[in-house]
């Protein structure tokens, strides 16, 4: 990570999300995140030095901020280096180090902290005042996505028009689900 | 609010940060989110047409989910017409409706919910998939603001540069704190 | 709905009692309020123009908060014109946002929020002072519709007979289980 | 009660709502009951036989479940027959049983329950399948006071506009509040 | 059971313990406390005019506080009248109302509540000062069959032997058990 | 403790309740098992080997689970031979070892648990299957005398009759309060 | 227990570790510690009398507080004279009143708690001041094991390396899960 | 910290306890650590160079897990090569990141997590299998300095001595309290 941190690549050619977790047990949960990127025309970026074509990127690694936390050092501290815009950290268990301890590392670099499950929220949302986290709902890592989308869209007007196609996609929905009711 | 979505205002001169709450009652929680503000230079703009000199600006409104929803819809639709990049929302009771309400009206501008109190956790931060907010700590509306200006800090790199600052003076007084337990 | 609203069909012909849910996958839950209308005699009306010859109706609808807050907006806002008596709205997750707007929207209509699950009861029933709801517990919409033929049954009398009817048949399966239980 | 039950007096001169509480160590919370229906313009009745000028009236009774189950018994199987139309009925502990066991001896007439202290929440809406009840937030009897008054004005358009103007008033309120805060 | 109150039947003759539940389907639950009084070889007593040989005997009966609150009062008053030294009383849901009113009402012979699920715990328990109840935990109506025994051996020494022979077994079973994890 | 227990002194001049607990810093919510045998006309017994007059007689222990284990463990073992017929044991943290293991080794003398604060009551209830205690509700020591005294009576009319007088007592305080609030 | 604490055998051949719990079907949870022992090389001791070569050993016992306490006490009492550096116990309900127990009768051997279900978290940390004992999460008994050797590897440089081992063994499987996400 | 750690001090002057908390405002309740150490006959050495007489010593640091991240690091990191025998770690808010990363980063030392609130224990308990912790109840600091002596008192017997007369002062209050109760 570091080599890579030094490497000066073009910042078009990095991953502008970076998603983390803690275990490859926390891969199906984690994946919902994966499923809206992709809905928003986002690609998997595997090699660091080989960018995918399309505008908007993102990677994943297994960081385990106790049986690794040297790894979770340095891949908080080469963030900014490596080009991420916005990193999403998904938390296993009642201790949600990963995302708490990235966040303070990986500063000022926002972090979506993704409880994995129900008892991991209180962790994950509870950082004291002056060291900042924002926090989805236990297994929403989906939403995580979207919001990460929603902080690049600052910036980009092209991510905040496949924001609004994905949500009248939704409303459309709505509607035939309430048609569907009254046959 | 809609005339002043329609007056077409240089977007130099709105508002970056909303923040909003539904009742007067919690000023004394949310401000936390002017101090942080205050502390990274941003200036309050209490008129619209009339910006503040300062390069980063926020505004404060009292908007109701459950007494006034029509100032509630008509603040989010026009949340973008009017200018603002990210939407600070706190909510008071259990029934966290003003920043979820807001989260799904506003979109795609990212909002940052502060439950004012412990009880209002679960409701700002248990939004369906598809329909993203993050969320804070109950009561840490500083932590609120330092996260809207992370968010901002992805265009500016002025705010990087002042949220790197915040830090460091963090970073001094632990050190203060941990030599006054020596004396 | 708003064309509906502005029908000025006659009181008699409109439903009664008005199921709304945020998504189809609430339908298991909420269909608890279907069979108990059903007991008490009530038809379903599935086009607002053409009524039943039942005298008591209701109809249902998925209108989701956040997926398409207009949607909520107008449904609530046109429930008095289009002739409902009583709202009866489901919510599904921790953010219980379309039983609190909806009682909000559509007062002083009385709305009767239905948690889908156990985690939503504390955001249906946690509206601020000044604005009402009344809540029954995790998953029971069956006694959610009985709650809202109890408030129809103030002005009319048939049906405060069919609810003691309903209520007589309850005690026989008392006794019954009892003499079971001997055998 | 019995013998006011049998009076055979004429509905327009009873009480409409009825209002009851373990203790009168529960009045200071119940109290917001009395402040709801006075703004709505109900008068309380305190001698039965001897109803108010006012159209819309209600009554205050200390029945204790656990230490006068009998007096419990008589109140709400008497309730029809005095005239009631609708029952708040307040509980103090964890156990519930004043407000859950007037809705089952009550009914149909509705009951509206009041968790006095928020550990109260979960047996006052906790009733079965067929036992209806509807609950209102710990401490909330104004809430549960308008939702009363909605009830009755499912059949008194008089009440209707009471409860219309009551919530224009909170309209302004928060105009104001947001207005100051600009000061 | 008023006629069974006033047959005037030799205590000797009457069913020392009686065991209710609101509903056949907490049976399976408290078929614990059959379970254990059989062990201590109570017998079943299913016609209250004619009694098993057995020195202990115990009744069932289905009463449900909310469908049918005449019977429960019938129980809880004429229990003392029918010769009951104790009752066990379950709790189905979160309103724990069966074994709180039998207490009060059959008062002062004493109730052991047993809250059927977990989330009856605390409104079995959650009595007012002045009105006692005991209470085991969730699922146990076996240990509150024993509790029962427990209080019936203060007056019986026969009782009292069988409790101790009882435990002896399960010291037994430890020992085995113990023995059985080195092989 | 053991001395008492082998000088087969005589039953009618021995304690009939033992109240114990953790430390003198419970003494202040465990005095209400005081006030309630005292309103039932019980005597504190402080010297073993010189009963009271009165016919009904309790004492009082501090005894430690944790930090006197043979203390706690002397007592349960000679709660018969020194003549108790019931233990009323307060716990006062999250471990509530005091009832739960004075019930077993002074099994099969009932013991009543109070838990001292609201987090004992799980520890408190939470005894495995053939390990039996009763408890009641946090703090409620006056409700766990009462039970104390309804386990008595099962033997004694004596206290079955003082039990009544108390209750009705409490009957007139209801009506009381009700009359209060009407003027 | 108490022969083999007289016994006076060579402290080298008596087992380091005591992991004790209630019953047999806790088992399958405190079965994580044997596993975590063996990977760290320890050896069962099945008989006290017969020690395995290995320089580590522990010892399993089925101990329970409540249908077993004076067995508990014995083992706690002996603990130090048999030899034992560590305890493990296991709590399964609400009540951990073996882990509880045995940490103040074996004092000062330390204890480490392992509650067997998430609801025996409270009561195995919830000891009073003065009273240590120190616990893992719920479940963790291989964490329980880890704890025991780090405490024996302060006078153990041998099993210091045995643990610094097993956790490269860990850094080697996060680095191969992350290379697998990227396949 | 490194340049102490590459210091190569003797051991016997290094101090045994190393407390750390995230901040001085947690110092009110971690001092109960100090009261317990020097109870024991511990010293503060407050100059790591300078080592008291006594044969004990304890030293303290504020360390934040997040707003001092690289100090924390090089504390748990340099904890062995600085002579540290048992770390306590206080946590102050939801996200107990103090203890856990320290607990994996100066692994394999044992770490005695203090929850320095109620809210903080699931944090500080819910490390990921693999990653041990021990923890003591939530403000229990006292505790867990009785646990860090214990833990060195299966090195040091002069230790053990002193934890038993500690224990033998506990006993006679006790008594003493039992004995002022009957005054």
């Amino acid at each position: 990570l570091r080599a890579e941190a030094d490497a000066g690549v073009d910042p078009e050619s990095t991953p502008d999300v970076g998603i983390i977790m803690g275990s490859d047990s926390d891969l199906e949960v984690m994946s919902g995140a994966h499923d809206a990127l992709a809905e928003l025309g986002f690609a998997e970026q595997t090699d660091f030095h080989d960018a995918p074509d399309a505008r908007f990127t993102y990677e994943t690694y297994v960081v385990s901020a106790h049986r690794t936390p040297e790894l979770m050092y340095a891949y908080g501290e080469t963030a900014a280096a490596r080009g991420l815009d916005v990193v999403i950290a998904g938390a296993g268990g009642k201790s949600a180090d990963l995302p708490n301890m990235t966040a303070s590392i990986a500063y000022p670099i926002p972090v979506v902290g993704v409880p994995v499950q129900e008892k991991s929220v209180d962790s994950v949302i509870g950082m004291p005042t002056g060291a900042p986290i924002v926090a989805v709902d236990a297994g929403k890592s989906f939403n995580a996505a979207l919001s990460a989308a929603q902080i690049l869209s600052r910036e980009h007007d092209e991510l905040r028009e496949r924001l609004v196609e994905y949500h009248e996609g939704l409303v459309g929905g709505v509607a035939r689900d309430s048609r569907d009711l009254h046959d």
